[in-house]
């Protein structure tokens, strides 16, 4: 027993690297760059409010936070890899792999093969709950990008065809949804936030 | 249905704000301290990972992180009371019930209801979720101070009697939890990090 929260406490202190990995996204105020532990705390509100709007119904709620709560841990090894960087896209799933391996192996076994499951779970966007977190975590980049008159998008010379190409993801998860996004890509052309 | 996508949608970009509430608590390496969102989110992966030290079996966990990831929004209007201003303690409550006034009132009839719901029961400390919320809450500052050699204590100049009066609240939801910590705490003032 105190061994076992021993271990739990040293992947509770490791885990803190989260809040120093930076995304390419700027909070809604312009001022700075949201790091993953933010993303993944407003991801996690979100699934709270908007479950409602999922394609599919009655998911389980805590199973889609858990996955958004741990989502990005890996990037405390593997970095962030931008939406849009399509180079850094090529050796991104072995990076996060070898980072799987080493943090979640802290964990005492059966909660480590539980955030692996999860992990994988998101990853590979299958089940109703996975596809659901993935439209979040497009879609909360994109409102950023929004309130931001495209900064990140500016930055970083993205254009509306890119932008579909991979927002189109929160259809899967929820056609409500998606058609809010649309409509949020459709203004930010007409605004000249995002370049055609 | 559109009109309440778009409470839904203003609430969430409105929460962005937790991202600029800093905290008197410093990240693990020192470098700066915690803002509400990053503090918000360590919880709830600690609630996920600590809840089998719970005092009581059998507790809800999604209610738990739902109430630790909602816990801190009224300090975007109320802004932080570090835990040991006594100064700043009187009029809190005051300031924390007018922004809970404004800020659920942005979402849908019963989201506002829920989420109103969720905070008083945090604060009031009554269930057996509420209070391993508080242990949480007051579990991860320590272990922040404790890997930082008790930065954010000395800076306040706060003493060991202080600490154990406020991390007792640790006991009432966790036994397990305030063993380790009354631990961390001996080790801190052995180490100097804490003043006697």
């Amino acid at each position: 027993m105190s061994e076992r929260l021993e271990q739990q406490i040293a992947f509770i202190v490791e885990i803190d690297k989260l809040k120093h990995i930076y995304r390419r996204t700027f909070l809604m105020d312009g001022s700075r760059t949201e790091n993953d532990a933010e993303h993944s705390w407003h991801l996690a509100v979100m699934a709270m409010l908007l479950v409602e709007h999922a394609k599919e119904e009655q998911l389980d709620l805590l199973h889609i936070v858990k996955m958004v709560l741990i989502h990005d841990l890996i990037e405390i090894d593997a970095g962030d890899t931008y939406l849009y960087d399509e180079q850094a896209a090529q050796d991104k799933a072995e990076r996060e792999q070898r980072a799987a391996d080493r943090l979640f192996a802290m964990l005492p076994d059966e909660q480590a093969r539980e955030f692996r499951a999860l992990w994988d779970e998101f990853e590979e966007k299958e089940t109703p709950e996975a596809k659901f977190a993935t439209s979040l975590d497009r879609m909360q980049p994109l409102l950023h990008n929004y309130h931001t008159q495209g900064k990140s998008w500016q930055q970083h010379g993205v254009t509306s065809d890119r932008v579909v190409q991979r927002c189109s993801e929160i259809e899967i998860g929820s056609p409500a949804l998606w058609e809010y996004a649309q409509n949020l890509i459709h203004q930010s052309v007409e605004k000249g936030y995002l370049a055609q």
